[in-house]
């Protein structure tokens, strides 16, 4: 069997890397999360235009070298320049203009003098402080000139890097997609999330649960589909939707029962699709394939093993596409009670935390189907396959279930 | 001065609670994020029919108790129960039907044995163990009973709820409402975003990027605006916001100048609002004040202080509205590089990781206007007030700036 690592590790190379497109910076919102594909340089120069620090006044230093606390000096103040003022001004020697933070400071003019320094005067204005030239004077072009990379490439978009791309007068960037995700579950007996299961039948939890976490992943959702138990009929579905989705999800079709659909819609045909088994608990049976360039990830059916399953190998595969990093953060803890784990396959153990997230203890159930112990869960410890038994005071890596984006 | 500590929490004790609503469970997506008001009980029970945890054959216990490896027991094989199979169907003693994982049981069976103990037939079946009554059945109601609490109010609904929720065939819960955010910058030198910024003007940074931190952090965008220097028009546009949004935020316009347009609209009036200085770096001046049942949150106006009030003082109080715990992560790190901190005020830090997150060093310059140094840095480190210098190996609490939400 393959470790959890060795088919990561597969499908990170097999998927393909998703292009570049040209966004435009106008709405921010969108791009956050998407990875800039080449660097971002400033269209302007960044202050656009020499302008003051400080509320205050702006004089020429050598106008104010005798200036102290014990003998001010006094200059008349020419008017005042507020913030936006688009005028072009100018000082002359021996005067000062009133100017606020942000605002242009007058041709002439080499040094802002804070309001606190003087006696806020507004006809003439005493200033107690000798200051050197250019204090509190921002010059056009002292942070970014024309030109300037402002953005490296591969830089993921969080909010932080609004201000500089806003500021760079930049229209447009470019950026690689978000990989849209088509959600297929399979399985006669669905009927969809607000319905009625009658007997025999079984409300779609995966399909929904599953568009939830391509949401937190930071990735779109192309479609959410159901299909029956036929080979034909899924094979049909996906390829419908291999043509708009960058990647397709399925659940449910992969073990060892007599109607598998995605065994029987692929396991004989000529398509690259492999059926594999790894060393995990939950999600041993995997299948993945190819349908044109659109990457297939057949999960197993129940809820608890498609979690895993997307988080452990969809979402590391989709963060490649997208050109981010595979890992999903993951953190460590020690154990706060022990439990057993199956030899010879890594589990994925549904866990709670205690003591503000320095300690793990499991919780409910471990088994596949039990959806309240899955609910419950606020992280899944790793545990390696060559441990049976978790022991309290160890420390296992943890991936949190909450905030994955 | 106030520490942060105590202006935060003022805030967090002065913003209204936002009721609940009704909201219907069939799009889990829109519902990600938002607490559970009141709790959920399921309308059905779980497993909603008995059925079978195994791919095999469905039958008495009593009939296989002498089966072994060496003398399989025989029984004719009545026919394929898949999943979704909604007949209601029976168990003649002395046969077994072949029964896929999730069909239901026929009455008269209580066992299921799995595949892997047969020769797999389908005409009739060689059964090569005994087992337990009992064995591979899930029953009905074994995980949950009709009107059981299946998640508690308070819970934060994450993609690990959706399956429970979607099996519980709840059609509505009740949720508190997400903030809804607007967001205003103030100042007459603003151009919006992708907009040339002429002579004297800048391009408005703040607003787009609080627009991102309201989506990051999980609330929803009212609005955004822009809007001059005279109180009287921010009073205007706060006045008509308040109306729909559950929360503004400005930028701008509480320092020290002399068109200051936040201190001209409300300094003086009889509003319930107030101006303070918060003994921290970047962010010292701060307003904050009601709109009726509308909180308004009136933050510096350069993007680093605006960035650091939103994370600050503005998301703990959302997060309360919205029925979260106030705090945002945090974690710590060894310091890698030294920096220095100002006297008697909490420093807020752009800081980048090391060492796979383990160390901090400081980026760019410290400056609240430097927004490379903002794109570029990873985290914030808060450095107490008492702290002037930061030295290498120290240990620092930090604020990650990647995934907030």
């Amino acid at each position: 069997m393959l470790t959890y690592e060795q088919y990561q590790q597969r499908l990170v190379d097999a998927v393909p890397r998703l292009p570049a497109e040209e966004v435009a910076v106008t709405d921010p919102v969108a791009l956050l999360g998407r990875v800039i594909a080449t660097p971002v340089r400033s269209a302007v120069p960044l202050p656009g235009f020499t302008n003051s620090a400080m509320d205050g006044y702006a004089v020429r230093a050598a106008d104010i070298a005798a200036a102290s606390e014990r003998s001010p000096v006094t200059l008349p103040v020419a008017g005042d320049i507020p913030a936006g003022d688009t005028r072009s001004l100018r000082l002359e020697p021996g005067t000062a203009w009133r100017i606020m933070t942000g605002a242009p400071v007058p041709d002439g003019a080499d040094t802002v003098v804070q309001v606190e320094l003087t006696d806020a005067g507004t006809e003439q204005v005493a200033i107690r402080a000798a200051l050197p030239e250019g204090a509190a004077v921002r010059h056009a072009g002292e942070d970014v000139v024309a030109g300037d990379e402002v953005l490296p490439a591969g830089t993921l978009l969080h909010p932080r890097h609004v201000p500089v791309l806003a500021s760079a007068g930049v229209q447009r960037i470019s950026a690689i997609r978000r990989p849209r995700i088509a959600i297929v579950s399979t399985g006669d007996e669905l009927v969809p999330i607000g319905g009625e299961a009658g007997h025999g039948q079984v409300v779609d939890s995966n399909g929904p649960m599953l568009a939830a976490l391509v949401h937190e992943g930071g990735f779109e959702l192309a479609a959410t589909r159901r299909v029956g138990d036929t080979g034909d009929e899924v094979r049909a579905v996906l390829t419908e939707l291999a043509a708009d989705a960058d990647l397709i999800v399925t659940t449910g079709g992969v073990s060892a029962g007599a109607f598998e659909p995605l065994k029987l819609a692929f396991e004989d045909s000529d398509d690259d699709f492999d059926f594999v088994k790894v060393s995990m608990q939950p999600g041993k049976p995997q299948g993945f394939g190819m349908l044109g360039d659109t990457p297939v990830f057949a999960l197993p059916g129940n809820p608890v093993s498609s979690l895993v399953s997307f988080l452990i190998f969809v979402a590391p595969a989709a963060r490649t596409m997208a050109g981010r990093s595979p890992a999903l953060p993951t953190g460590t803890a020690r154990v706060g009670e022990r439990w057993q784990s199956p030899p010879g396959r890594t589990q994925f153990a549904r866990v709670v935390y205690d003591d503000e997230g320095r300690v793990v203890r499991p919780v409910g159930e471990q088994g596949s189907h039990v959806l309240g112990g899955l609910a419950g869960s606020q992280a899944l410890a790793i545990v390696p396959g060559d441990t049976t038994e978790v022991a309290v005071g160890e420390t296992v890596a943890v991936i949190p279930l909450a905030g994955l984006a």
